[in-house]
């Protein structure tokens, strides 16, 4: 009869594999670890790691993809919550910097770290971050569509938005790596609270915005 | 007597390296490019640029320091033109946007190229952000303080807000660059009219801002 861990399928086995994986690749950095180590933490065997997902390499590129998919999936799902998209959009915030900040290691080892490696862990995290652009421009551009018709804002300029989202949401990865202290629901409150007084000192006059067009 | 070429400064010499490396680099990408290649467009001979810049590598480091230097210099003097801070940041903005639009091959080979190409040039243009950000950090704290002392946000949210414009501009510079029929005016007009779409939907009640600490 074949004992319990045999029966696991070869999916959940995986998954239980790069879960280990991004554990030790985010204790050791990716130089550092070691298949051993790795099938050691996942409860395998070292040749089912590589029978699972061949070299320390293709494993580690299997870490980006995975991580990229939950990133993807935790603003996914606020976006689709059903609130009216502006909201939806700082709840997409407060996932994703949550996610970042319940998981500091890993997106230190699978972003930070991966992003400079050099080929092809490089080019895996710019395939990964063009799959969150897009998905996030799709959830803009439908998202600034009116129910009945038309549209609050331009295709291309609902790119614009997303694109801004996702490059402030990115350098404030960083700082939110960099500061400790702070947390995600500080974060997205730091950012709410800096846009209302945006606002409030347009509406009083204390600021002045450029008119369009006006470029020399 | 020294012929006219020699008697240049070597800083000058230098200098005229390095632009003819840009040049070659942005064209040929740095693998392809030779010392042989930049020697020729600089008019210089090989030895001269081995013993003025170093190795090919160093060449390559040279650009990336030089072009940053440029990208930082024009948003600095746009931001010590002495308009109000809020006017400086678009001011800044339109600037950079420009040195990116009429630098696009050389952006793409020092910024894009150069980020995803492995030690140590990822190291450098990592470095050279870092620089860009502690600049503009500066800039935008400096700019946030009132002249009767106080500060219109604290130092750390100047900080966020430096980020954030910063990290816009970053994904922004992308898109640019996916977008030849941009120019640096267009892209800067639609996010001022997204900002001023934004606070007026917000002023007659279309869309909603969450109170901040009201995370779950």
């Amino acid at each position: 009869m074949a004992s319990k861990q045999q029966r696991l399928p070869r999916a959940v086995r995986e998954q239980q594999v790069i879960d280990a994986a991004v554990r030790v690749f985010s204790r050791s950095g990716y130089h550092s670890a070691s298949v051993d180590e790795i099938a050691e933490a996942a409860g395998v065997s070292k040749p089912m790691v590589y029978i699972y997902l061949g070299s320390k390499e293709r494993l580690f590129t299997a870490c980006i993809h995975r991580e990229a998919d939950r990133a993807v999936e935790a603003v996914r799902a606020a976006l689709r919550s059903g609130e009216p998209p502006e909201l939806g959009l700082w709840s997409g915030l407060r996932e994703f910097f949550g996610y970042v900040a319940a998981n500091r290691d890993a997106w230190r080892v699978l972003y930070q770290q991966a992003r400079t490696q050099g080929e092809p862990f490089s080019q895996e995290v710019h395939a990964a971050r063009c799959r969150v652009v897009d998905e996030i421009t799709r959830l803009v551009v439908a998202g600034t569509a009116l129910p009945e018709g038309g549209r609050i804002v331009g295709e291309r300029d609902a790119e614009i938005l997303a694109r801004i989202a996702i490059g402030a949401a990115d350098a404030l990865t960083d700082w939110l790596l960099e500061n400790p202290d702070e947390t995600a629901d500080s974060l997205v409150d730091r950012v709410l609270n800096l846009a209302l007084v945006g606002v409030e000192r347009y509406q009083t006059g204390d600021i002045a915005a450029p008119a369009p067009g006006t470029a020399p």
